[in-house]
């Protein structure tokens, strides 16, 4: 089911609200809007839609594609909806997916969460004490009890929001919805993405900025770092409350993560990624004949690297768009074959050429190393490899799923070694330094933890 | 998804538990099991085991011999385990399926509930007010939250049980599994059956004793109104604090819902339906050449008014076993051909002859009058009603799904009248007198609410 | 995949067919009438509608109710229409299923056969010869080949149908469908049943009377033996070449496959067993305090007997009505649940009483064994079988699945040794000579080649 | 179930054959090559074993990745087997799904076919009145036909095929297997492709050569047009009493049907396209700040363009990996949003920017309007438009799915006009006498009817 490579990180989810004033299909807009952001998350898929209080729920494992057809749509009645795809570990739990819906005092709360909370495990155990019983081990179960809680003393969901805020640490980017209001949130800290968009009279919010493009809305503005905003029949209304602490964007959202066509707290993820590359042509340049990328992230890197250095781009690896769903598999021999099934060299673009191929990151080094054979195998004379990011050296607590250090290549071996390793002619880093200059705001702060160590305070 | 007539009453589930100490498979031993309960509830069904904590589950949508393969077998370890057969109203949460498991301060908890709680919805609204959060509508989730308190100040979760028990009014028959125990609850009342099986050294819980028979395990005893039996690693320990009322069995498990080959509380089932229907010979005799029942629930009853009366017992329907999964039917002919598909007149039983058919009961009248049609159109001379019932006249609050009163043909016609708008030539009731003198245990109480009005104070 | 017991025959296939002259909608219809022939075969069905000389089908492993949901009939438009069920072997090619479409020098033919045709090999041979080409194993793509061959040197299907009867040998009631035209054709013989029903203007043909009633149909008479009858825009039309040969109606049609409620050939099935039950009770007497039957196909035997006999009739045995699925068991123990999931002891009924239980017939003996076993284990003080027919002794050709001589206890002992080996008390078996003279027309000739070994010549 | 856009064309499907002399899995290693073939056909895919003469097979509605699992392939038996992948119309029969099976006088046969027999219709006509039936409305069981009667007057398969070639007339490529022979036959034209591979001992016969890549085998050569390759216990053998004629490959397979990492004939597919950029740029060159191509199949014209212009070559869309499956849409607006989830427009490479935007070709015009649409309303300058091929205006008989005339653009207006309608800045076809120099063998013959009308004769 995951159709990613293992080499690759991930990170848990992207999330969608829609409230409806112009008599939109709901429903479809959510599913629209879905396809956009199933690169977040290709485990589980749902939508929750609110007909004035009576919800509509569907959510199960699979692809957008799959989980939804007319007739599931059709039943999904409403104005107003969540949604949400999930990336998910091995042995997880269905209960986990999400929306999750819950009835309290106050009716009913739905939750879409993306970004992993630091201290869930001691919220738990207290809830536990009081009492508390759950059904899902997501942290957004925790973060549901404590509005529950909150709103038996408060006046307004927003307000109950507020006092929860306070009490969890650690990364979130969710919206939620009431019977009447539909609220978008952000961590103080920025870690994952939010914004805001507008179509007619109707708004919406999503992870990125790719999914109204899709629903063919109009980009209206980033929700800020620490900010709740709520729509409700008044309108929206913004709570800034939390905001003004320096934020800590994720980097990782502009080097792999995002959809090149998004623009993130004011940033294009495609320019970002085009000017690392032209960084690395000046730093890093390479004599060679042609640049190639690895499909797809590397791709555009790939651009960037040739259009400073003028060595051509082109074409070395041609993906397979029908591979997804290949069969686990068990000998040594099928592992190979999957790989070809994936990607397979372009004999006549690689054969006797030396080559610049360029990739977002190497995590374990395995899947570089068949590449690289892969291209000598198909006559490549040189393959000089260069890399969007600086090596992976740190775990990360907000919601990106590296691997334990042991599985990390660049906590093993310096980079001279990682080169002899994946069979490359030359390898090199994107510098932090100049991943911290490129592209990104000079009044905005990134979360470089898992490159430096140095995790936001 | 309903194979049972709309006329029919419901009733809410089957449970199971079993405790293994002799290495059987639990899993099968818990489906094998479900098969003989299956009668109780065809919507869901679930399993969770219990594997030194872990819990491994399984609940959807279908039947048993629908829900489980052998793979789904295989993937339920463990030496604990509870199931549960479900019947449910249309538009019925998913989320409802049981068992329920929760996880709270001492590790899991996982229940399977027959039942219904009279005060579920102030209990609910009370633990709402504290900040509870619910994701079904099921009177089990508001079961677990009071234990998952309870047990915050408690030292077991059999005391945890014991604290609850007064705070819950109701009809509950039910089995707790926690990480290394297994229980089994019943209201002090006693509305539903639970009793206890053995084989070799393991135990089972089971709402009836066929399941039993299926599991080829022996009959130990009914777990007795208001009494908690655990079962862990030092064998089994009764707790007695809530015996001692007199008891209101469902005297419609004898009637209708209970399998004929199941014993509760000491009586067979069986017997009854034969003895109920020897005594309607004697009250109220006809004079007819062949005694039938309806398929399946009134063929016990005339076969006992068949062996008082003298007169000669034949089948005059036929029943399609294949029939379970018929289309709904939206226009007046479908709903007609439904009817045939699943029963058909034997007109060689039936031509010439004046017929005696018994049935548990009448509920809203059109099933019979299509029978007595079907019959007459077959060439039946006469149509003689005997039920083995008295008149249904009052709603049900202990987990009997009863029609709304205007949908009871009994509330709304005297009894000759329903004769007439049936088309029989004669139709009489069980008396109440005599249904609470026959089979049933002299020492024991009833629940006759539904047809007296006399509600177990 | 089969819910029957392997213990008992099989009978390959019923079949329907269709000509609507009054607007109703004939997939449902169809649809209707499988439901009452389903007990014919279990593994496969299928529809073939035809809307002026445009096909549509669909046909499927799995039962009726399973294989066709409401869009699946929507979209089986026209208004003649050809269904059959299927009974298979292990391994049976999906290509196999019925009925069977194929285009031709005249459009399109579609056939849907019940039976088994003793040369279709030496056919088939001498096809392939010619240079035919097969895709399935069916006798019925053999039958297909040969008509159309025929219709290019006649000028009708029903003169190529004529051309063909004679070159084909065995047993075969069939329904064929052509763009315009629907027959039905029964063998010389009449092995298998086939009759005519019609619903106001409209024309039916069904294995069993049965379905007739289940489509609320009127009987109109059995198609003859030899008979080809055609129904087509001029109304009903009947073509009697081939009739008048001493028909040999399968026995075993009354004995167990046939449904109760179906009269075949002028006979109803159900008065035959309940006077085979007088029968035995006469021939064989037996001093005992209840009869019971096998249930289902016991049941009316048993009621025969009590009635002649004055013993009273009950109930002894449970099904277990929702046991259709049950897995496939591995070991012993498996196998001995899964006999207790299909049938229990009625205790009450069974406890310190002599009893008679009757069936149809012993094919292998195990399964009445364990029946025995259980009622003995639920204290039946004596047990005396009777059987519904004379011993299984030879295989039949005519496409009844009788298991190898091997396998056939009454091929291996003597009477009394069976009894001892199934455990009973006394053990009578139907005398040929009784069966031939009950119930059955004395015009009439039927095969009892499985009892005499007097193939008909 | 279209997962191209219906603006491109199709051609029907792609063939493999694998004889395996070094016990590989047989059905795995057809499993991996059929991803490389996916492309040619999305509607159904199959697999047929072969185990010393008893067949295993599997066909279904779907993708590779979704009809195969593992249960699947492991019940796929056998040392040679026979897979397709198949494009379908709508409407389609499942019957026409492949390989087809048939038994015939000399035990079975299996074909796999990719083409179109021009002569087909007429040849079926004359087989149905010698009395022929068909299953199907394929091509492929006509040439069955065609073989099983050769066969009944020649001694082996290979003579039978030669037998049939000359009364067949249009375009095939097909694997065949006999009880213990594989064969590869490409008509004398050879408009399709087909190759031979070796892995270790053993054989493969496949559409593509990066089918080949995939299995990790080596390329052998092409099967020769007009040539029938043998493989059984001897090895292999080539009969080549059909060649010599003048060649016509299909020129689109160069365009847009294969992979680019195919090797066809001796030309690799990828050079061919950058080849036709290159052209494009000195013919029609544009003054532009960026070259984009039109994912997936413009890409290469559009780096060859790029090279040879000097113009950096970038992405201007961003194609949706997980789009496949988006719900057919009813309105307007669902059909625009349909439009956006599966392209989106790269603000920042396009915005302020002169762009060339390169494709294969033009087929209805709508596609190609929106996309300059969505490129001009992201803020691109100016968009030229270059085509890899010269405008479709005949249509093809050998496989090729053409829209009928009247929908074809380029049959209704002049360039000028589509240039218009389509909103471009200037637009630019191919010409013929450039692409028939390109690339292409000087020795080998090319068909171009869908350009010029030209049919080969």
């Amino acid at each position: 089911m995951k159709f990613e490579s293992p080499e690759k990180l991930h990170e848990e989810c992207g999330v969608l609200g829609f409230y409806n004033n112009d008599g939109f299909d709901t429903a479809r807009m959510l599913y629209y809007g879905m396809f956009a952001l199933q690169h977040r998350g290709q485990e589980s898929c749902g939508i929750v839609t609110n007909d004035d209080g009576k919800l509509y729920h569907r959510k199960e494992k699979g692809l957008v594609g799959e989980v939804f057809d007319g007739a599931a749509l059709n039943g999904l009645k409403g104005a107003i909806g969540v949604a949400h795809v999930r990336y998910a570990t091995e042995g997880d739990l269905r209960e986990n997916a999400q929306p999750i819906v819950s009835r309290y005092c106050k009716g009913s709360i739905t939750l879409a969460h993306n970004g992993n909370i630091i201290n869930a495990g001691a919220l738990r155990e207290e809830l536990e004490t009081r009492g508390a019983i759950f059904q899902s081990t997501n942290d957004t179960e925790v973060i549901m009890h404590l509005i529950a809680i909150a709103r038996t003393r408060t006046h307004s969901v927003e307000d109950a929001v507020a006092e929860v805020m306070p009490q969890i640490e650690g990364a979130y980017s969710m919206v939620l919805m009431s019977p009447r209001k539909l609220l978008g949130i952000r961590d103080p800290k920025g870690f994952r993405p939010l914004c805001i968009g507008k179509i007619k009279n109707s708004y919406i919010f999503a992870s990125e900025s790719a999914a109204l493009d899709t629903m063919r809305a109009e980009f209206v503005r980033d929700v800020e770092p620490g900010e709740v905003v709520l729509i409700d029949e008044n309108g929206i209304t913004s709570f800034k409350k939390f905001c003004g602490k320096k934020p800590s964007l994720c980097l990782f959202e502009y080097i792999y993560f995002a959809r090149p066509d998004s623009v993130i707290d004011g940033v294009s993820v495609y320019r970002t990624r085009v000017e690392t590359g032209r960084i690395l042509a000046r730093t890093y340049p390479a004599d060679a004949d042609v640049v190639i990328g690895v499909p797809d992230s590397g791709l555009h890197f790939a651009q960037g690297f040739a259009a400073e250095s003028g060595i051509p781009y082109g074409d070395g690896l041609v993906r397979n768009r029908y591979s997804g769903r290949t069969l686990i598999k068990q000998t040594q021999r099928e592992r190979e074959l999957a790989v070809n099934i994936k990607l397979n060299a372009l004999r006549a673009s690689v054969e006797g050429r030396r080559i610049v191929m360029v990739d977002d990151s190497i995590v374990r080094g395995t899947t570089m190393a068949n590449l690289i054979r892969l291209l000598k195998e198909n006559g490549a004379r040189e393959v000089h490899i260069r890399l969007g990011s600086p090596p992976f050296l740190w775990p990360c607590y907000f919601g990106t799923d590296i691997p334990s250090k042991k599985d990390l290549i660049a906590v093993k071996y310096p980079v001279d070694e990682i080169r002899k390793k994946v069979g490359a002619d030359s390898l090199h880093y994107m510098r932090l330094e100049d991943l911290q200059k490129i592209g990104v705001r000079s009044d905005f702060g990134y979360c470089d933890a898992c490159f430096s160590g140095n995790y936001p305070g």
